[in-house]
């Protein structure tokens, strides 16, 4: 092997603040950021070197949009359906209710037009925007009480944010916005009834199960919401082209990374769960209907309002259309006879 | 930002060969090999340079495990399953029947042990090994009479290899193994009377539903099938650190894409199949039961004759159960809901 010539090879040692929107006790999601920094130090001989936050350390989690946006931070690692209220159509880029699985969310975005479709609407935000991780299809959330129909949702205060609140409202859920510590002591008195979160291995470390024994599958609201890393644009137009490399792969390998490391991690969590006495239920066939009617009514709503969420929910439309059904054969077909039925 | 000192950066000009198990008409599988070949490439600055050959330009596909071991070539990019005649374990590493899927493979490899696992397994081989792909569930094949029942499986002559065509003996099959462009032929004239391939992209590419015009789903013989990057092991100890970094990270990035690849070009050639008048046809119930426990009747008496089969089946196994037991609940729940059953 020869040498190359060396004055090709002096880069620069860059020092980056990466502003996590979650806290270091979601380890798999907050770890996700981790994994990127570490392989893109790795990549780079320990030149390019990516600090990770956490919540709360520079800027609160909800935050980190703005403090990306502005350059307070050169990166972060959120969930773009935080900030729909600067965009509506932000929430694609994570997950809507009745949505893309994590398979499908990156055939989209990788192959089908996903990531192109979005970099203009962040360059308006002065960012672009890299997949980074997924969780899978979410449980439906935890219930003081059984629910058996609609009729049971009526006037339930629910802890459910984001666009899944939006929906469960059209249901006459009252839905309440509280921060992961929050849920606990409010479950437990019964200032609200049930609550949202993650999955078995999230939800267990919060005990939601003490206060809560109804735990409710599938969570239509997220059947594979995506995390994103964010990068401030002239940040990342500053950064030699060898870096820039090395943050996108290391973004893709984040976001396979992390939903491995939940698959990995649930299946024993739920098992410990149903042994601590959980009931595991599914959603009722007719909450399923009227919330994925009261989801595209409300999609529906928002495209006659606003172009760029036309463009993007016709296009996301469509491709959810032709995944569906041919998920519906190989993979289903598969699934449903080899799992277990719960 | 500072420079850092330049006699760190010196990195030498590496040039390997990668001998691809595919022909370049199997776009999505040998396009994976390229995505990695590519993205080190730039990771490196142009200096770390892999060439991808087709299947028989310098090796022919089978024969690539064996070029790797001796240094033929630097790396390879083939599917472990095909060299079950060296050691029937490495199944593991690509599908066996009634496997795991894409999603609980990658959790297997990257957080389950699976990687570790095989690392010394293919180090007698004087091999590294990576994962590099998923094709996702497979179809079940082309045939060309209706399967009502097992009895109907009787004598067939079908074109499938490896772990399924061992699973389908047991039911009565007559495996072949046929090299891909000698299927159509062979079913075209009714030497064969059905054939396994991948699935409806590639699938329509060799015409199949214009000889037999029954599609059967799903593939429970491949559910999630890996492929894998192949390193020669003095050639990867020769590599700095950084360009094991982008091999490892680029391998990792190819498994990602060529599934999210499949999942976006798969959905309307399924379409277009059912235009032109194919006619899909889900297994019958009384197939993959009596396919099921003669997999598992198998898996047992290959572990009894050999250990090392034996750790990795037990491992895998108890992960597969773990992995079922979840993935019934979220994900099932949620699909079942979702997809339009076929």
């Amino acid at each position: 092997a020869a040498f190359g010539p060396v004055f090709a090879q002096a880069q620069p040692t860059i020092r980056w603040r990466l502003a996590s929107s979650f806290p270091k006790s979601l380890d798999t999601i907050y770890g996700a950021a981790e994994v990127l920094a570490e392989r893109v130090r790795a990549l780079t001989g320990g030149r390019f070197q990516i600090r990770v936050y956490q919540a709360g350390e520079i800027v609160p989690g909800l935050q980190v949009m703005d403090a990306v946006q502005q350059g307070t931070v050169e990166a972060g690692h959120t969930a773009s359906y935080y900030f729909v209220g600067k965009a509506q159509v932000l929430a694609f880029d994570t997950s809507v209710p009745f949505g893309l699985t994590a398979r499908q969310q990156n055939a989209w975005m990788y192959h089908g037009g996903g990531i192109e479709l979005f970099r203009p609407i962040f360059a308006d935000f002065n960012i672009i925007q890299f997949p980074g991780g997924n969780t899978g299809a979410q449980m439906g959330g935890w219930f003081r009480k059984e629910i058996k129909s609609v009729a049971d949702l009526k006037g339930l205060r629910m802890r459910i944010p984001g666009p899944g609140g939006q929906v469960m409202s059209r249901l006459g859920v009252v839905p309440q916005v509280l921060a992961g510590g929050d849920i606990y002591p409010a479950l437990e008195r019964g200032t609200i009834d049930a609550t949202d979160w993650v999955g078995p291995y999230d939800d267990e470390k919060l005990g939601f199960y003490k206060v809560a024994k109804y735990y409710y599958y599938p969570g239509w609201h997220e059947p594979g919401p995506q995390l994103s890393f964010y990068v401030n644009l002239q940040e990342w137009r500053k950064l030699p082209k060898e870096y820039q490399q090395a943050f996108e792969v290391a973004a893709a390998e984040a976001n396979l990374s992390m939903l491995a490391k939940y698959d990995q991690v649930n299946p024993p969590a739920l098992q410990r769960l149903i042994r601590a006495g959980v009931r595991l239920r599914k959603w009722p066939t007719d909450v399923m209907k009227a919330a994925q009617k009261a989801a595209f009514d409300w999609y529906e709503e928002e495209a006659a309002k606003d172009a760029t969420y036309r463009k993007v929910y016709t296009a996301w439309k469509k491709f959810r259309e032709e995944q569906y059904r041919w998920f519906g054969v190989a993979e289903l077909g598969y699934e449903q006879f080899a799992f277990p039925a719960s």
